[in-house]
Formats: C-alpha cells, sequence, structure tokens
C-alpha cells in the first residue's frame, strides 16, 4: 500500500485523465488545487471552495510555519480540523517562500537559515525540518525540500541548485515518519536538459510516491517555460502522479495538461481575483475598467458560475471601485470556478478522445495557437 | 392601500411583535436590518444575509448616491436587481452621512450643500432630492431628510434642528411620486422632553407610513439615550411600524425592544465582525487576545450559529492575526446572526408573555440589570 495511487483511465496524445487516490478521498484528474496559503482559501469557507469543484487544496508551509506555527496547528487537531477543510491537502516544503519572502538567507549543504517575514525570527530549514513540519501539520501529500536558488538560465547556479536537490532527496525520505503522508520528490534544473535529465533519473530512482517538475515560471522566458514542460512532462513516470508546481495561465495549463501532468497549483486565480483581474474565456479582463460601469451582462456569457449567473459587471465593478469586500470574494469565486471548468473540460475530453479539439477551441478562444 | 402596515399580533409590557407588510414581503418584529452601505452587507453574499434570517437589509442613499450615482443602479434595474438582494430594502435620507461624512456643508432652510468625500463635488441634497435619490434606486422604505445638526444636550440647536426637520416634513411627503414606496419621519428634539413632543406631534400629523426616533446615540450619555428611548418609544402611534435608527449595542436593543420599537438597524454587528470584536452571551470579546490563541471551543457555546458550529477561536484568531480575508467574513457572519437571534428570541418571548424574563436572563448573562 502506498499513501497515494493514480489510477489512469484514459490518454488521448500524451495527456492523460484518472483518478488519484490519497487517505482523504480520491481526485479526478487532471486536478487543480486552489491555494490557502496560511490555511485558508482567502476569502473563502471550505465548503464554497469544494462547491466550485476542488477536491484538494494547496498549504504553505512556510506560512503557516511561520504564524501560527506546526504545533499549534496540530494541538488544534491538525491542518484539516483546523481550517475545516476535510478532503485531501498538500504541502508545500517551505523553500520557495524562504527563498522568496524571507530575509539574509544563507543556503548550505545541509538546509537554510533565514530570518522570517513576519517576525524576523532566526530560523532554519533543513529537508528533516520541512517533512517534520508538513507531518506535524497532519499533510496528506508532502513535498520534498529542494534547492530552489538557481536562476533557471545561469547553467552554473541551476546546476549546482540541482545538485542539491538531488543530494537532499534521500533526507527527504528517511525524515517521513508517516507512512499514510505520500512524499513528492521535485525535479529541477533550470533550462538546461542534461541537468533536467539528471535531476529527473535521480528523482525516479528513489520511491517518491509521486514527481513533481519545479523551478518552472521562475524568470525565465514563455517559450523557454513552455518547452521545459513540453519536453519534461510526458518523461514524468507514468505510473505515478505528476505535479506541475505553481502554474500558471489558463493557456499554460492547457498546454500542461497535453504534456500529461495531473495536478495543478496557482495563486493566479484567487490573488487576481482580488485585484479585478477575471478570467474569461476570451482571455483576462480588469473588472476597474470604466468599460464595465454600465454593462448589464456577466463577467464571461460562457460562463456558469454563481457569480456569472447572478450579478453584472456593472455591480462588480462597483464593489471593486468601492473597495467592498464582497467584489475580491466574488472575482476569487469566478476565477476559481474558471480553472476548474477547464480541468472538468481537460477531463472530459481527454476521455471522449476529444482532447485536441477541446485545446484547439480553448486557445482560440484566447487568440492562441496550439503548441506542438 | 398604504405601501407597508404593521400588524401587532402580540404585547408584552410595552414590548410588541407582529408583521410588517411590505411590497416585497413579509418581516416578522421586532426585525434588526443589517447595513448593505454601498449595496452589500460588507463581505456577504445576499443568500447569506438571508440565509441568517435577516428579511431587510439597508443601504444609505448618501453612499450610493455619490457611487455608483442612483442613475446607474436604476439602469441596471434598480437596487434589487443591481445587489441581487430580493427582499424589503429601507434607505436613510443621506442627510446623517452628509453631517458625518461629508465636508464644507452648510445647510440651510431649504437643504443642505457639501462636498462628497469620495471625489470633492460640489452637491446639494434637499428634502424632494433625497426623495428622488431614494426612488431612483427603487427603497421600499425611504426615509424622510431630517436635519441632524443639533448636537443632542445643546438646547438652541437641538431646537433649531427639530424645527428644520419639521419644516421639510410636508416638502418629503411631496416629493414621492412612487406611491408603492413607504416614507418614514424622523422625530428630532435631542434630549429635550419639549423638542421630541413637539416633534412627535407634527410627524404623527403627517401621513408617514412609519415613525422612527433619530438623534440617538449620536454623542448623549448612555443613560441618556436609554432615557429618549424608553420614555419614547411607546408614545410613538401604536399602528404604525416604529423604527430606532442606527441603535446600537445588544444589551441597548433589548432595552428597545422593551420600549416597543419594531425595526433597528446598527453597524456595530458588521463592522465589530471585521475587527475581530465579537458578540456573545457574555458580552464582546476581541478575538485577537493571546487568550484565544489555542482555544479549541467556539466563540460562543451558546451560539449555534454557522462559525460556531464549525471553527474553533484559535483559528478564528489565527484569521485575523494573518489578517486572512475569512476573518472578517466569519466575524460579520457570527455577529450578524447574534443581532438576528436576539430578535428570534425577542418574537418568541413576546408571543410567549416572557419577554420579560427573557430580557433578565439576557442582561444577566452581560452582567446588566434590566432598566425600569
Amino acid at each position: 500500500m502506498t499513501p497515494v495511487s493514480i489510477e489512469i483511465s484514459a490518454q488521448d496524445g500524451k495527456a492523460r485523465t484518472g483518478v488519484l487516490h490519497t487517505r482523504r478521498g480520491s481526485i479526478e484528474t487532471p486536478a487543480f488545487m486552489p491555494v490557502g496559503t496560511a490555511g485558508s482559501v482567502k476569502g473563502m469557507l471550505p465548503e464554497e471552495v469544494a462547491g466550485l469543484g476542488a477536491r484538494i487544496i494547496l498549504a504553505n508551509t512556510y506560512h503557516l510555519h511561520v504564524r501560527p506555527g506546526e504545533e499549534l496547528v496540530r494541538e488544534m487537531g491538525g491542518i484539516h480540523a483546523f481550517s475545516g477543510w476535510s478532503g485531501p491537502i498538500l504541502t508545500d516544503s517551505g523553500g520557495y517562500q524562504v527563498f522568496s519572502l524571507a530575509e539574509l538567507r544563507t543556503i548550505d549543504d545541509d538546509g537554510v537559515t533565514f530570518r522570517d517575514h513576519i517576525e524576523g525570527s532566526r530560523r532554519r530549514l533543513t529537508p528533516e525540518a520541512s517533512i517534520g513540519i508538513q507531518e506535524t501539520l497532519g499533510s496528506d501529500i508532502m513535498m520534498a525540500l529542494d534547492d530552489c536558488t538557481g536562476a533557471p538560465g545561469d547553467e552554473t547556479l541551476a546546476a549546482q541548485a540541482m545538485q542539491r536537490t538531488k543530494a537532499w532527496l534521500p533526507r527527504n525520505l528517511a525524515a517521513r515518519k508517516d507512512q499514510g503522508a505520500a512524499l513528492f520528490g521535485i525535479v529541477q534544473g533550470g533550462l538546461f536538459d542534461d541537468l533536467r535529465e539528471e535531476s529527473l533519473e535521480a528523482t525516479r530512482a528513489h520511491p517518491f510516491d509521486g514527481i513533481a517538475l519545479g523551478g518552472v515560471s521562475v524568470g525565465e522566458k514563455r517559450e523557454e517555460m513552455r518547452r521545459i514542460i513540453t519536453t519534461w512532462g510526458p518523461r514524468l513516470p507514468w505510473e505515478r502522479p505528476r505535479y506541475l508546481m505553481g502554474i500558471g495561465k489558463p493557456e499554460d495549463l492547457i498546454e500542461s495538461i497535453a504534456a500529461g501532468f495531473d495536478i495543478f497549483d496557482c495563486v493566479l486565480p484567487t490573488r487576481h481575483g482580488r485585484t479585478a483581474q477575471l478570467f474569461t474565456s476570451r482571455g483576462m479582463i480588469n473588472m476597474r475598467n470604466a468599460v464595465y460601469r454600465d454593462r448589464k451582462g456577466p463577467i464571461d456569457e460562457r460562463c456558469a458560475c454563481p457569480v456569472c449567473r447572478k450579478f453584472s459587471c456593472a455591480y462588480l465593478r462597483h464593489l471593486y471601485q468601492s473597495k467592498e469586500m464582497l467584489g475580491p470574494r466574488l472575482g476569487t469565486i469566478h476565477n476559481l470556478w474558471f480553472y476548474l471548468e477547464l480541468m472538468r473540460g481537460a477531463r472530459e475530453a481527454i476521455r471522449r478522445g476529444s482532447f485536441a479539439s477541446y485545446r484547439q477551441a480553448f486557445l482560440q478562444r484566447l487568440g492562441e495557437e496550439a503548441g506542438a
């Protein structure tokens, strides 16, 4: 018995659909995970997130470690009891936030020392510490700590980060005590195929329950990002869940599904929802734009989300302009629905063997062309 | 046929319970109206507000006039279609906000000139303009424009404001074109019984569909406020709905129900909910207090609201401390439930003839004593 397993029920080109089994329920894939940074998907009740169709959410280990602290979460019965989300939760390793948010960080072969961005306390993250925190939180799918320092296009830095990530792989696995929690390894290597190759070989050689592609969408050009996704998605082990980390725009997700990835997370739908940037079938729109001042129609005529069924653009614009809390909330609902609907449509299309036309129609509406 | 009517079904002491009939449905009284300032009860979906038991909400004429403007609201089908709230809506006259928010205001016998606090545009509010805006919004219960300038304890100022309010009464009524919308008059007069008397006599002599007590809780001492409420509540006409404006804390509401008022509005539950000040049967608590850091129990053991049924104090405190949008939202839900539950309990107690003991038990839990 492994903590998670994926059952692929249909394949269409390189895209695949199936079911990811976890100890807290099964998830149809491809699946999008809304980001619940500090133990809540911002502004949303757990039952609303589930009502939109999400079956798994992501929580950030760094944020929860800094505040309120994993020990408090455990005392309160774990992250599920604490937050009220009873479905599966994937936690990241905390590494990415240490590298993007924390101060005065110094990395060495053993781990990384930093000051957190809230209290400025000196803290240390190692593979053992990361797994310890994730287990204390009660994560269902844990991520191995990796070195995310490499600038994707700098071969020396990318190689260094990849080697350190590789060296930490067995330490992450050895640190796991909760054998019911899955642990995924992360492939690094920047834009360099030989580094990616070495990283993938090392990661797949270990008994990780799933494999993630990391270090993507970290500053590289869009075509470079697409090439990495398209090249490495299909090469991740078939029999294990494939997780593309932190991606991305709807068109990137469609292309990543085409490359055979199963699960995704991204802050865009929630973050953009809060700032009036709303996803539609014809691209992203800024709801603060004056053109929506007296628009009676919904955000997107093609959308059947709870917001589009009930509210006009004019009302949404008014809420954003007036800084009414309901604006960010409605924008979040709409954007999450858009992402989750994209996944529903993709699953259905793959099952029917019509993913190529689903993908083409989706991209055409956005004025884009499908990749190779 | 009058636009609204109240049917009193039971009386207990001076307290009364019944049904307020409006063109958009009937409301059991005593009733609390959540405040939906700019067309939304902050952070709440209309169906959630209704789900907590609210049957009527208040919208602020000043805010909607300044942004997005009543003409836009009309173009969008009126405030109900615009905001998605299909039940009755009471609008204030805009006067109170002009006096509390606007700049450079000058009042004369015809009306008030001011610059709004958003764009700084020069605007003018008269009884005719106020009723015009309220009708354009599509209000179900409109409030007459009154002069709220009087400091409650200054007899000269209070007399001046009352006289002007009195002089404007017929102008408000004459301005009404929508005969399906109710129009309430407001009794002013500060802390002075002879002024209140004169104001009440003038107001009741006009065919207003309901009578409100205004100029209460505007800076006077608590005992003075209570005396005004207790004195004047029972003297408002029996056969018309009695509205106590902008009051108040839970204990004030209990006392105001005891004085025979039917409908109430106040920003406290929503405003305090956003800043972690939560109402409980034992008084208000600040959820940011360190004592709640690891409290597993709900906000209030006696509370059956959706928040108390699901979330711990520890989680709520974490949300507020982390500035998570869900904190203000959950606090708002809890506080609104508390206010609406207070009304449910009062209605039930009046029907059973046990309001005195309901009131006493309620106040005892708060460590207060019932008034005369």
